[in-house]
């Protein structure tokens, strides 16, 4: 089998061919149809994180393929069947997190792409008992970013604990964000739509967003504005593009009691003013991707057609120049590898 | 009427006569017993948050007298009831916080010695649909920091969400400290109380912590000493007393999924680790006294004998050097004034 | 004025001239445009209910009207606004459930139509702290059943904590039933509508309901239809016309841990399984009315024209005849007075 | 090995020789210890549940003993562990329920002594992804009953959502009600215990009730009584012991807006006044045993020495004699067999 292969951090993925891997006790062997490009995979590859991934390995983590042989043991799953590979790769299944439909904290926790191999390979294994079915009908490339960017912003969105008729700022209109405008839609929250792009903004009102703010406009005051379209300010802000200034930002946005749920993993130390966390009484939340069962839901709202991802394709022999042009902020929507 | 008034920003108070105040509709007249000290009072005097009250004016939200006069309308209360004024000193009753019982969150809310006069007088008014009842047979020097440091400490311990079996840790074991202790304990939860300080460490193991760590031991890592304690992590985090580093520490003491919450109102910005929150998908939230049920609730906790401030009393005219002691940090538990 | 008078129990409203009221403190003196027409108001007329009202009165708390006098006090209306009354006419405003968000269970509150006089009359008085305001725009007569069947129904599928993407099932497409689809839609919920007229099921898809299931259906085992095209049973279950074997037949509904809601109130005992409740660790909630927050949240719909019930008009003097009408279940949708 | 066997319903267990199991994948052969013996049991035996077990089988679920022997796979036990069996015996791991943490609605749980051998003899086996670890230092006999009795109530607690502070009344101080006293106390909770035996109450008085109804009292009115001692009803209450006036009187003792637990699983139907049920807005909900996480805090609390079931022992040839008694209502406390 071909892959692209991570052979030490910070160097270009080595493509070429691999050893086609046996899939144990409850993995199947599945033959990959198209694998979505996630920012996480620069951050596997350049090894940047406070927890690091071993070289060599394989990263990708929005696989979808076919099941093509099953390893022993009771399967969820059958030869044939369309399944995808997930950020969370597999969990222990007895830990109080588990217990407690909590996976995503799991101590023991797998990481698709990270831990174990992912989908950046003509074949992967996935754990049956972890890995979602895909959809009938789907497309396997429209699919593919549902499976990280899909259910990370649905499991924010629901930590944001916004109810219908209640409205949401989404900060940032990338990979995650244009996704997550048309999640909390179908929720029933009205959406507004945070950027510094025109072009992202349209998209988003495109998408269902009510009102968009563009936070590059000179001498906006980017609070003063959601707080006047909303009323006294958003009920729950979700960041999907941390910098320097989203604390402050998203503090000013919130409504008092609200909550601001970061979505992304960005290194370093961000200012926080306390005295104002504290006096609108607001919940700031960290999420992480999502459970099987948040992945189940969220892939059931792109099943009825309520979430469609934004992909282009590439190949697998492209996937140096993706990262390149993900670390320059050059792509729009979600990019997928087509091993067809 | 003798009143202690400030007069102007970081000025010592004018301790002497001043006019008794004729209760409006809602309101009663109160001859004060005792009030607690509080260190509000004392950036009220100073001016230092961003919200600055208008001097002159008499600080004091702690105060627990007697109805001696009733101004128009009905009154859930009569003359010879003895009734405390409290921080949140009224609110609007119609907005959408006041509508959902986050009275806390009214932005037309009146703050007791801050935006109306308090109780650092020998009389002072209260609205009697704001104002506690204090419980029959009640110590009013005792009962007293019940009203602000009671409430506030009551309500951030149900704002952790920490359910009773799981383990809290209170940093900081002061005037809200040690009551939180209490209240922690008789909650049943499993309380961590973190000082710096041996004597706030043995006071809050007499008052129920089931574990102490000194954080001013030499080479202790705080965050590894508490997750040893508890098996992985606190479920939730009281912070009342907030320094540079509290959020790291919080942050290292949780365990994944828990909850921190802060309790005072420093000025400033401190360094939050976001990959962190992220990561172990933590909440960190703001919160900021209670709601009259909130106040019912704690003052019932006392009530019924389980939870006693430790109190030590002054008279009126020591109140600069009161405020003295409280920045210098040489104030054991809390102090109140007597006007008996 | 002339007004619809309660004389006596079991007899026909009387129609005719009756003394205008006065607005006494925080009270508000309207002229009305519209009222719908309740099923609760029979209930008023006939006394049969555990707690009855006492004649004569003036049923009706669906009136939607011009403020034209105020009495003292501060009020958030001014005259000219357009405001209605609701079955939840005041609350004390001090209580514990006051205090804490849920004003439908205090125990001091007054009932519009019901223990004060009512909207069936050419001007009704309103307490502004607890009037809804009516939203810009809104037509008089469409809005109307907003003010009671709109908030019942809408606070009832709150209570079914059904998530969108999630199953509810509405029992009964009447005026209730119909206008609680357009609501479980727009908040983002999958939709069974549940009737034994096929022309209801058919208004039911036309607004929203993904299936429909005809209860007259001959041999269909209902529980198991919905278990069928839910895949395991409603998450939850809104039963708007409660009869005998609404128990057995919401529970054979409803998913394992699926959340079941009553919104109406019929006198009488229904049998309960028990066991079957258990078993599937069900809950059964009780819902009435809703609070001035869910008012303005349920008005807010309307408004964004989610939520557009079928009202027909008539006249005050009809009145009798439509109460006629209600009791043989010969209404469609929501009948409402004009006084234009 | 010997054991109690059910060879047709409405028999005697035949007790005698049988056939030593064999642990399977993720299975252990566990040695008993003791066994606390349930009326669940009996129901097994007398197959009049709707779901009926098929003979021959053993039944029990509430064993201690030692693993001896484990099956194929990885275990988070070894030889030597303490370890129970549970009413839940294993679970799927990968349904709604079991992903979301509540496997105690899975459709393909396993029960123990029920659907598979269970603890009324000298060995058996458990799933260890599932049996419950045994706190170190343990009583073997004293903790059985936690397994079901404690965990049950425990869980049932916890539906009712009532907080440290907060009443909540148990209905019936039983072999279930006398460790849900203890259980409630511990949570912070105020009881009220309820039964119509006189020893029960005293029972319950030691164990920390802060008041006591006698049922049997000519011409009281249980439900008045409580509302006097709690001032307006009990936030909670949970009904250990199901009779035909349950629903009313639960009803009437639960404060508006509070939550009724049904913790039993009696068959046939109940008369509830929905009326009543909506217009006081209570919920009424089905708890049964409880999940992994449910079982480890139980014992955690009995471990911490917050509960201490009272337990007589018995012989394994005694084991018809003691359902006798459990069925004519003679049982104090809780049973168990003792294998020493």
């Amino acid at each position: 089998m071909r892959a692209a292969t991570v052979t030490g951090f910070g160097e270009p993925l080595a493509v070429g061919p691999t050893v086609l891997p046996r899939p144990d006790r409850y993995q199947a062997l599945v033959r990959l149809i198209a694998s979505g490009v996630c920012h996480t995979d620069v951050h596997a590859a350049d090894g940047d994180w406070p927890v690091q991934p071993a070289p060599p390995f394989i990263p990708g983590h929005e696989g979808v393929g076919e099941v093509v042989a099953l390893g022993p043991g009771e399967h969820p799953v059958k030869v044939g069947d369309i399944v995808g590979n997930a950020w969370l790769w597999s969990a222990c299944g007895t830990c109080e997190f588990c217990r407690t439909g909590r996976e995503t904290m799991c101590e023991s926790a797998e990481y698709g792409g990270y831990t174990v191999d992912g989908s950046f390979g003509e074949y992967m294994l996935v754990d049956t008992r972890y890995a979602p079915v895909i959809p009938e009908g789907a497309d396997p490339v429209e699919v593919a970013p549902i499976l990280c960017a899909g259910v990370t912003v649905y499991k924010g969105l629901k930590n944001t604990e916004v109810r219908p008729g209640q409205w949401v700022v989404i900060s940032g209109v990338g990979g995650l964000g244009h996704v997550a405008v048309q999640y909390a839609t179908a929720m029933g929250m009205r959406v507004i739509a945070l950027d510094v792009r025109q072009e992202a903004l349209h998209l988003a009102q495109s998408l269902g967003a009510e009102a968009v703010v563009d936070a590059s406009e000179e001498g906006l005051d980017v609070g003063e504005r959601v707080r006047e379209i909303t009323g006294g300010g958003a009920h729950g802000v979700l960041v999907t593009a941390v910098h320097r200034s989203a604390f402050g930002q998203a503090i000013d946005m919130a409504r008092r009691g609200g909550t601001i749920v970061f979505n992304g993993l960005p290194p370093g130390e961000f200012p926080a003013p306390i005295f104002d966390i504290v006096f609108k009484q607001l919940s700031i939340r960290g999420s992480l991707v999502g459970t099987r069962q948040d992945m189940e839901e969220a892939l059931d709202f792109y099943a009825r057609g309520l979430v469609k991802p934004r992909v282009s394709t590439c190949e697998l022999e492209d996937i140096n120049d993706v990262f390149r042009r993900l670390v320059d902020g050059k792509v729009d929507g979600r990019v997928a590898i087509s091993y067809r």
